[in-house]
């Protein structure tokens, strides 16, 4: 059961109908949304004599899939570190760029590397790999960008699998909604492998470079249960359900199916971050998410999980899972918006010094 | 007519029966035979303390195309410089290693970035574009290795597909046995080339960094059309041809289609290092190539240019050319290698100050 516990969604590749790169304005919308505190980022927090001698500044965008977000996002933060350094007296040459696109090895990097931006003024590199591990040499990076992606763990908590765990996660495929048990892994799992990722960086930028994380999350105080995120999710769980119900799929198939990501507030990531201890917090705030239509959201959902759906469930099934999801989504519009707990998290932390 | 101009020769993807990475074995070969001067290069020629405080090696393999010759050439090296770095003193962190494989945008990545060796003892990145511009940093590689690469136009001489250019190349796809005309545009093409890759290579890697190049070549006082790799080009030109003459084709298209390499002796490469000047020479060897089956010599040539030959004229020759080829190989086996004058060159050179 090792195999199925490791999680590693992988967007759809290419530029068909139901390609990520197709597929992914909610992502872009909510990048656009952190450009300001991005500028900000570097603006404010970033010490202009973090480059050594060598005078390349090394950028990674971690969980970039195959195009086009991350070009934008990257490009907003090359013109705001141009900008920075071109204000710099002390420095004679201006710096090179070198920017590392990473995702699972199983990502479309072809689509990638042929679609990058003709005009670009940095060189482009791709690094196949979970952040998850260590993916980049010691203290080789200056900044490093990820947006909707650090919230994805790096392997399901076994027991919400186990049918004689009491985490047990039968008919859902998410946390909300269901018992403290499963609630408690999916938190434990969450901490566990956002600590690993922090130290992970830790390893990899350099003392004074910056982490910029842009994830879905939930305000303060909030219950998991009134997340528009996790309502998202409740409401495709749902569906696999009535598919299950009609016949197409068995129950089974359900109950060992779980998504592998946790949306946290602004004091859990702060909370791991301090208990960590390798960054200091420069900036934390949510972002409010545009209203997105059911049909983006639908199409966002299969680019980003068909994959994933189809090799647990099979391929016949999407078509129609994706079609009630939109359908639900339509229905039940107000009840998934009008909390008003549609947010981003973004988050600057600054490598510190600890040894 | 610029775009015709450009050579980008990508290999055939994937894992299928005609891709590189089922067909590569005489270049395997070629690097196998490169080995021991690898290990002699590393274990010689290397400053050791060429690392700075970063403590990052960062090697690169141009052109590797999709796996998996260059994970073989790469583990060679990372062996060497391991063992190099083991009996230094004066080393106190054993260094990291950074590999950054490179070829075209339009490289099977998705491949190479999938059949990673599992247990690499170094940082996989895949680089995307042509080495004949600047594709890293300034000063940013330690060791460059490149095998069967940089033989390889950045783009063909205008004048060999001009009608009234007196080196039109009409009849024939390579500059063997062609008019004096053809054979000066493809030497200056080629001198042209190696010198901007010399001086690109010099921007990117560090001062007492390596170049290790192996090529395709011709022994000293060899004339072109005596060389082996010159003879098989010269017999696919004769293949295409014969299917023009058969109807299946063109004979124009034929006229328009040239090969965009060149195969060096010593000497002339001697003599482009040295006025470029960025390098020194410490080792330059010719290195016999193994005598290869017919079938492997077709198959090989089909991985590595069938994508550009279908191109050009159509995929329904493409059956047909290869059977052709190979059949001509066996009849003409004698006459293609008993001259002798089957060799590669291995070129080791070190960047040396001269600012």
């Amino acid at each position: 059961m090792e195999e199925t516990e490791a999680v590693a969604y992988t967007i759809t590749g290419g530029s068909g109908q139901y390609s990520y790169s197709k597929n992914s304005n909610f992502q872009r919308k909510a990048a656009d949304a952190a450009k300001e505190l991005i500028n900000k980022s570097i603006a404010e927090k970033l010490d202009a004599d973090i480059l050594s001698s060598s005078n390349t500044f090394r950028l990674a965008d971690l969980g970039c899939a195959a195009g086009p977000n991350t070009f934008v996002a990257v490009q907003n933060i090359i013109d705001a570190l141009e900008q920075k350094f071109q204000n710099q007296e002390k420095i004679s040459h201006p710096p090179e760029f070198q920017v590392f696109f990473n995702d699972h090895a199983s990502n479309d990097f072809n689509h990638l590397f042929t679609t990058l931006p003709q005009e670009r003024r940095y060189f482009a590199v791709g690094v196949p790999g979970s952040f998850h591990g260590r993916i980049f040499p010691r203290a080789s990076l200056h900044f490093v960008h990820s947006s909707y992606a650090a919230n994805v763990f790096s392997r399901l908590p076994k027991e919400v699998m186990d049918r004689k765990s009491p985490a047990w996660n039968k008919g859902r495929i998410h946390y909300s909604n269901s018992t403290d048990e499963v609630v408690k892994a999916y938190e434990t799992q969450y901490a566990k492998d956002m600590e690993s990722f922090l130290k992970t960086r830790a390893e990899e930028i350099v003392h004074g470079g910056l982490l910029a994380l842009i994830v879905p999350g939930r305000p303060n105080g909030t219950p998991h249960s009134e997340a528009f995120v996790n309502r998202t999710c409740e409401v495709l769980g749902s569906c696999l359900v009535d598919v299950a119900n009609k016949g197409m799929i068995n129950n089974e198939l359900v109950d060992s199916f779980n998504v592998g990501t946790y949306f946290a507030s602004p004091q859990e990531m702060e909370a791991v971050v301090k208990r960590q201890g390798c960054f200091s917090i420069e900036i934390i705030e949510s972002v409010p998410l545009e209203r997105a239509r059911p049909k983006e959201i639908s199409s966002t959902l299969r680019a980003g999980m068909g994959g994933t759906i189809k090799e647990h469930f099979g391929e016949e099934i999407l078509d129609e899972l994706f079609d009630l999801f939109y359908k639900k989504l339509e229905e039940n519009s107000s009840f998934i918006y009008d909390s008003g707990n549609a947010i981003s998290l973004f988050v600057l932390l600054k490598r510190v010094a600890t040894e």
